[in-house]
């Protein structure tokens, strides 16, 4: 089986849980031009997890170009990473509507089984090299799975923040999504 | 007519249908912690459809890719298969309020018209090889049919305990989304 | 400019739109039985919706199977198409509530447009063969815009029909969906 | 990397985004056919906002015909865009409810980012003709560049006019997607 519609199907459900993001910012009450600015924290949610979808769109783009031919176990791991993609919308709603620890420990929860799920996800095509294309290149290879590594970790302490402090918590998810924005910012045009 | 558009059309309703999932889970109430471990039955459900509908996906492109062309009685074909498919969350959403008997049955049926539905379409398409490849392999396509054969039954049965016990018929949905997740795993790695 | 993207994007509309149907299925009320046979009308507003959007995508690819390239002004004419057809669900869901002289009278007003658009983008193509392809066969040309004529005239009478009877309007347009089911049915299979 | 893939997940957002639109249309209250006609302004939002997203995504299909290869930065350029494009829905329902000073000067500002993040993202990638295809042409060039310019000034001078008249705020608006609707309508033809 060739990857192409694996692609159009993970494309998919990335592009419509990015757009249904929309859904969890409204305003109500009056009047409102105050409701518009007192609602900024859905604003920064909607484009913290806006952003995060992108980047991990981005990285399963990379993973795939990767790899030659999937098997039916990696076409489960796929919909099982997909399934935690969909969720996020679900804790993005919570965190947009209160900054609490339990909307945040479960935003962290979400974001550190999508890491999770994508490393699984990379390592078992990785693995003695089951699924990869047969020119791809060592360095990059390594460099993939060393890059994807840190994610889980960070987003573990995340969430253990958002037991303490969800404010702080919060901040530490936008600060994760800023850092790749900067970072590709500084190193993304060379490449 | 050949085969690209119409797994376009059917890849997006797939990702769609998952994952407007998501909408059916939402928590309310105070306090929060608590209600987000009180709604755990909608979490199972959101997890056994994505499942479910992400194996018919897979399932649906073993299928076109045995299938040379396609006429257009197989494209209706296909379009009530996925009028079935997109009505899945409907009745997840009433399963996750609350496991009662019609929420089971209504879950039941529309399961069980999408495993029907499945077979009708394969049914068709093979009966004589009527759109399949001329090269595609005699054991594979009947492996595919015989595969396909046991999604009616299973459903059926899980329906009909629904009348009975909506709990027991809940937790066959879920024992046969794991068994297919168990069997990829076991035996998907080899293909 | 290549068709490849328009239908890509056509698809996806196409499909969302169709999806969404399910968001217009809801049940409320106790008990969830009876409420589940009640709401029937529904269903049938459901189901034909998405074979009247089903059909629609069908005969899209066999208009773009027959063109060349596209201008800007099909591209502009395939978007005021798309917008039609992405309204669907809101009469769909105002006669699903309730069979009225003016959910009736909306939903036929949005198919009328939807077959009058559909017959001027395929008629702004083909007129002096204009972004046909080159070898695009002089019988299946005239064939096309023959049977997408009575269209506008059929969905105009049934929404002139809603101004005395809703049901009977409503029967119309279920009998129009089934028209299409049963000539597939039955002719499909030839082509 | 190709941009096959960046163009599936970008139309799949600009589809879902438009699709979305009509979850913005409702009505309440009897009678019914009142407030069908009541809500005009709701149907003038959605097709101004739809139009407007059909529009953007022709010229992006413009910009990514001309280029070769992205890189990093230029899809996180393009994830920042699409963001703003996902957005509009939420003014577009806050001006469908009431055609307030907030809500159009909301509108106001969402469409001014869309016009300034797709220049960015077009500029980014025609600076030095850095991810340009070498075949380019330059007249071309110059001219999508030309072309694009205006868009934030215009979208800017009318969220200007909403901090003084919201409606004629939204009637230039709606002006801007009817010229774009003409000047495709008399030029379109040509090319």
């Amino acid at each position: 089986m060739t990857t192409s519609r694996l692609e159009a199907f993970s494309d998919g459900v990335f592009a419509i849980a990015a757009t249904l993001l929309i859904l969890n910012v409204s305003a109500e009450g009056a009047p409102l031009g105050l409701q518009l600015l007192k609602i900024w924290p859905s604003y920064v949610a909607y484009a913290v997890s806006f952003i995060t979808i992108g980047i991990i769109w981005a990285n399963h783009h990379t993973v795939m170009s990767q790899i030659a031919h999937v098997n039916r176990l990696f076409l489960l791991l796929n919909v099982l990473f997909l399934m935690v993609i969909a969720f996020i919308p679900f804790p993005t709603r919570l965190l947009a509507e209160h900054i609490t620890n339990p909307a945040s420990i479960a935003y962290g929860i979400t974001l550190t089984l999508t890491a999770v799920s994508f490393n699984l996800l990379w390592r078992y095509a990785a693995a003695g090299r089951r699924l990869l294309r047969t020119n791809a290149d060592a360095r990059t290879v390594e460099g993939i799975g060393r890059s994807y590594l840190p994610g889980p970790f960070l987003y573990a302490a995340a969430t253990a923040l958002a037991l303490v402090n969800p404010y702080a918590s919060a901040a530490f998810y936008t600060a994760i999504a800023v850092f790749y924005v900067l970072e590709s910012s500084i190193f993304g045009g060379r490449s």
